[in-house]
């Protein structure tokens, strides 16, 4: 598997990280071509169009994917996104080549856009993040990573000899730009929350005084990094405002965290530069999208070495998804700010259901207070973490509990896990794992803890 | 208007090529941050679910944006878009988030995926570019610029130092590749058919003979670079086969060239390293997408340096839009080589048809063999400019004639443009302007030249 963006980076609590980007013995696949079994395009027949044998089949076909996408959505617990959508309304549309080619700020001569959608999904956002209309530039991803690509050039592209600092449990996506934008990184350490060491971080900068900083800031659920103390630690290291650029890496949390009493809050008042979220995550969408802010002044950075280009460059991609933002748009104007609070609330609660009836019934769990991820002991059965599509590493799995996650939903999963724990493990004659380095000794319920 | 992507690059016919990436006196737009009319995102009322009033609202907003579309869609002339869509088997899809994250051969936990379909489509293209299943590895990008800049990322972790090559004429996505990944890069002029120009591609490769070469060769429409030169050219400047990467942009024209007789045959039997072409163009997709085959020996050079990635990492984008491959898959099941086929040949004569009824009204116009984009004076009023949807450029103006564009549609286009053209120029009393330095003498129709 991938690491691509899928899985949930970390879980914390009580001072445990676990840290996906660090699993160890995993096998480094490299040059492996696996055929899965696959959907063969094959050639018409020349009768096909009189016998309808082809559209036949491939009405087969896609019955038979709808009935499994049923099935593996139903059971659906591991990975942070909202699947419960309800986008009728949209189909209408899904017959039109949709494309907001370029700057979603810039009109096309194509007419066949949704430039009117996507820029009042912008500035929702910025209004979120506290920028002017006339002070952003933004435009609807295409994903996470697309965000932070479009992040972090434009940290190059202000600071061209910038050092790039990111925790070690910054997203892999992160890293991957460094790399393609031949970036000098400096890996920095993460307490043990999780969150950025800003001592660590304090003795890297100090290496490189005479070089401005380019830094990702991580907002992903569970711990987030500490934005305050990376800014203080910038000031009282001798970098002022013009000489470093803050990227925010929103991820899942980003989106969720403003409806969270208590969360810190990433605002563009205090002097950071983009702001990314993911869109098919905690608002949910049919593909991936993403949503990334600038400040206005930084993505002239961009189209600085103008010879190629006869326009702003504001975006990474070309032809841009132009039903994306209207997915967005539509959810957003259903919900509003008061619709998320409400589900953000409903989320956390049914998570602490859901560790509740873990501890209940003997098996040991953890949840941060600010997230609605569940971490406990990692099924004994490949199958059963299958089915219910788990994300597992080592000895633990976690559930990430969106808004389609309903009691009922947990319950059949508890009882299901109940059921089977008495197979594995012999009505008590053998003994479940001790999770303890995982999610703490407060939390595991093993012999010895327990 | 931007660049990107959108619009097509250059026409060619009769030795001149016209190219939209060295239009002059345009302004550069930077920092402008225009808020064209946007449907704002508010926030819903306390009563709303009582009352109805915002589906109500957003109804009739969708309402009117979908007739919009049509209209944009029934009078579109100018991309290469096929805007003929029939995608209602796969509406009952749409309720799905169905993401393809990473890469499309490892199989991840996240259940709703369409990796079956994507793998199916990918084959069909590693067919038609003869290379074998074991031997590619590929994926269904989001766009034609993402296919370039993977195309070029793999071309540079093949050879670190390599030295990019492209023509002026390329895409301005590999320029901006060239920027992003700090290459260094070689512009390469082109003949006046537009074709990359080997003479001095020769005199520029023998500038760096030290330093590997990564070439970046077009394969658009009308004039496609002469790929068994450029490997020539190669091999006589002293390349061996392991000190260079091709990476071909198929963009539009990939797709329909293998239908074309007598076109230069793309093919992996040659020594490229790369092919992409775009899903939306001819195939027709809602969404913009594209198609990136790669030999499998090269990816994993993108993969070496794994510090931060404990799996194959074959993809730019982390999460991955499963509806994109469903579409494709659809079509190219639903027609085959041979509907392919067919369609080529109907926008060829049809193309064809149009420069007829042009010329017959006694307006110049201009289509190369291999193309189906018929070039002619561009209109001298903004509004049917923009109604049809021309791309236009200098005195110019293009039609892209796409399986959508019937002859009916042709028919209603140039009788209005005759109707105009009476208003323009006075019933003849006014000159209609000489376009011989853009289309050719033989081809223009003025005063002077018919």
């Amino acid at each position: 598997m991938s690491l691509n963006d899928a899985r949930p980076r970390r879980v914390v609590n009580g001072g445990t990280s676990v840290n996906y980007g660090k699993e160890k013995p995993r096998d480094i696949v490299l040059g492996r071509n696996v055929h899965i079994s696959c959907h063969e395009v094959t050639e018409p027949d020349a009768d096909d169009e009189v016998t309808g044998e082809r559209e036949a089949y491939m009405a087969s076909v896609l019955a038979r994917y709808r009935k499994s996408l049923l099935e593996r959505t139903k059971h659906h617990l591991g990975y942070p996104y909202n699947l419960d959508l309800d986008y009728g309304a949209l189909s209408q549309l899904q017959r039109f080549s949709i494309n907001n080619l370029g700057d979603p700020f810039i009109e096309s001569n194509y007419g066949v856009h949704s430039r009117q959608f996507e820029v009042g999904v912008l500035d929702w956002f910025a209004r979120l993040w506290e920028l002017e209309k006339n002070e952003y530039l933004g435009y609807i991803t295409n994903c996470g990573t697309e965000g932070n690509l479009h992040g972090i050039l434009v940290g190059r592209e202000v600071f061209p000899d910038g050092i790039l600092y990111a925790s070690c449990e910054s997203h892999y996506s992160i890293f991957k730009a460094a790399r393609m934008y031949r970036m000098d990184c400096e890996k920095v350490n993460t307490l043990l929350s999780g969150e950025i060491d800003c001592e660590d971080f304090k003795a890297k900068l100090s290496l490189h005084k005479d070089k401005p900083a380019i830094i990702n800031v991580n907002i992903v659920k569970g711990a987030v990094d500490d934005l305050d103390l990376v800014i203080r630690t910038l000031e009282d290291t001798g970098f002022a405002h013009d000489r470093f650029y803050i990227h925010c890496d929103g991820a899942l949390f980003g989106l969720m965290m403003p409806f969270v009493k208590l969360a810190p809050k990433v605002t563009f008042k205090k002097p950071i530069g983009s702001v990314s979220v993911s869109g098919h995550k905690f608002v949910g969408c049919p593909m991936p999208c993403g949503v990334q802010i600038t400040r206005l002044e930084h993505i002239n950075a961009l189209s600085r070495d103008v010879e190629y280009l006869a326009s702003r460059d504001a975006t990474i991609m070309g032809s841009r998804n132009g039903h994306a933002p209207l997915f967005l748009w539509y959810t957003l104007n259903r919900k509003g700010y008061g619709g998320f609070q409400k589900e953000v609330q409903k989320c956390l609660r049914n998570a602490h259901y859901l560790k509740g009836r873990l501890t209940s019934a003997g098996i040991g769990a953890m949840l941060n207070e600010l997230s609605s991820t569940v971490v406990f002991e990692r099924p004994q059965d490949e199958e059963f973490t299958r089915k219910w599509q788990l994300a597992c590493q080592g000895s633990i799995a976690h559930v990430v509990v969106m808004p389609n996650i309903t009691i009922d939903k947990l319950d059949d999963f508890v009882d299901e896990l109940i059921e089977r724990r008495v197979v594995w493990y012999g009505n008590g004659k053998l003994q479940s794992p001790c999770v303890a380095p995982d999610i703490g000794e407060d939390n595991c319920l093993c012999v010895l803890h327990k």
